[in-house]
C-alpha cells in the first residue's frame, strides 16, 4: 500500500501492529477515526493511555486492578473460602461473564513451561501457597489449560499444598453443550465417557 | 463480558467502537498493549492523535495531506495534464499502490446521491471544473463506482465541462484478472463482452 500522507501511514502502521489487524483493516480504522470529532479521538487515545499508565496488579490475586486490591477481592459478597486458579486475565473475564461463580481468583500469570523458561519463580505460585496457608481457603478450583503444561502446573501446586487441609478440584472437561459427538476430538470424547456423571446431576446442569 | 477493571473496560469499549472490531478482538488488542513498554503505547496513541490533529486537505486535489499541497500534487515528476477523478482517499491509495499511474488526482469526497442529501455543493465538483479550465488539463479519467450514482456524477461533471476541450475517459470494467467467468455477475459479463478489446491490446495488458 502506498500512502501519500506520512501522518496516515504512521497511524495505519500503529494499528497494523495490533494482533489480528492487517493493513487494510488498519486503514479502515484510521479513516473511521479521521471522520470523528476531535473529542471522540481524544477519548479513544486517553482510554488507552490511561489504561496502560494506571493499571495495577491486585496484591491479593494478581489480577489487573484499578486499585491496590481488585474489585473482586474487595467485594464483601464474594465467597472467600473458594479460590479459582487461572492462567491470566482473559480466563477471569471468561468465568466472570458466566455469572455463575462467586468465589475469588488467583491469577498465576502463565503456566509452567520449562522449554519457554517459565519455572515456578516466574509464576504467582508462592503467593498462592501463602494465601492458602494464611487465609483459611477451603477449596482451590484449578481452571488451567488441559495440556501437559497445565496438568504439570496443577500437580506442582498440589504438591506444595500436600500438608494443608485444602480441597483441590478441577473444572469439568467434556463435550460442550450443543456440541456434536462426531466432531469432538477423540481425547475429549474418551475422557467424557470415562468421567461420566450420574444422570440427575447432568439434568440439573442443563437447567442451570 | 464482565470486566473487573474499569480501566480495561474503557479501553475495550474504545477499541470495540472501531469498524469491524467486536469485544473479543478489542480485548485481545488491549491485552496486547498492556504487555507493551510505555514508550510503545505512547507511540501508538501519539500516531493517532497527531494524524487527527495535523491532517489537512490538499488545496489542489482535496486528498488528505501533511501540508498545504499534497505530496502527489507537489511532485514535479507527475504528469500534470492527466487527472483521475475518485470518490475518496481509499481510491487514491488503491490506484497509487498499483504504481502504474503517474498523473494527478481529484478527490470529490463522495458521489452525487440525492436520497442521502448529497448534491453537487457537498462535493468538490466546482473546484474540479475550475482546475480543468485554469490548468490546461487534457484528460479527466473517471474512476467512480459503477453504480447509478457514480454514472450520474460522471455525467454531471461531463455536462459542466461540455465547452472545454478536455478528453473524458473512464477506467475499464470487466472480468478481473484471474476471475472465473462462471462466477462473474451477469451485468459485468455482459458489459465485458459488449466492450471487448482487440486481441493485441489485451495481450499487452497481460504483460504489463
Amino acid at each position: 500500500m502506498i500512502f501519500s500522507s506520512k501522518l496516515i501511514e504512521d497511524a495505519v502502521r500503529a494499528f497494523a501492529g495490533l494482533p489480528g489487524i492487517g493493513r487494510k483493516s488498519a486503514l479502515r480504522m484510521v479513516l473511521h477515526l479521521l471522520k470523528q470529532e476531535p473529542e471522540k479521538v481524544a477519548e479513544f487515545t486517553r482510554a488507552i493511555a490511561q489504561m496502560h499508565q494506571d493499571i495495577r496488579y491486585c496484591s491479593q490475586c494478581h489480577n489487573v486492578s484499578d486499585a491496590e486490591v481488585c474489585s473482586i477481592c474487595s467485594n464483601p459478597g464474594r465467597q472467600r473460602s473458594q479460590v479459582c486458579v487461572v492462567e491470566n486475565l482473559r480466563d477471569v473475564i471468561a468465568i466472570e461473564s458466566t455469572q455463575q461463580y462467586s468465589g475469588l481468583y488467583h491469577v498465576l500469570g502463565g503456566i509452567l513451561s520449562p522449554l519457554d523458561g517459565i519455572g515456578p519463580e516466574q509464576l504467582q505460585i508462592d503467593s498462592l501457597v501463602q494465601r492458602v496457608r494464611e487465609q483459611g481457603i477451603q477449596e482451590l478450583i484449578m481452571a488451567l489449560s488441559p495440556t501437559i503444561e497445565g496438568d504439570t502446573t496443577a500437580y506442582y501446586i498440589a504438591r506444595q499444598l500436600g500438608d494443608t487441609p485444602v480441597t483441590l478440584t478441577a473444572i469439568a472437561r467434556g463435550i460442550a453443550f450443543g456440541g456434536e459427538l462426531e466432531y469432538a476430538d477423540e481425547m475429549t470424547l474418551a475422557r467424557s465417557i470415562a468421567k461420566r456423571l450420574p444422570m440427575d446431576s447432568y439434568m440439573s446442569l442443563s437447567k442451570a
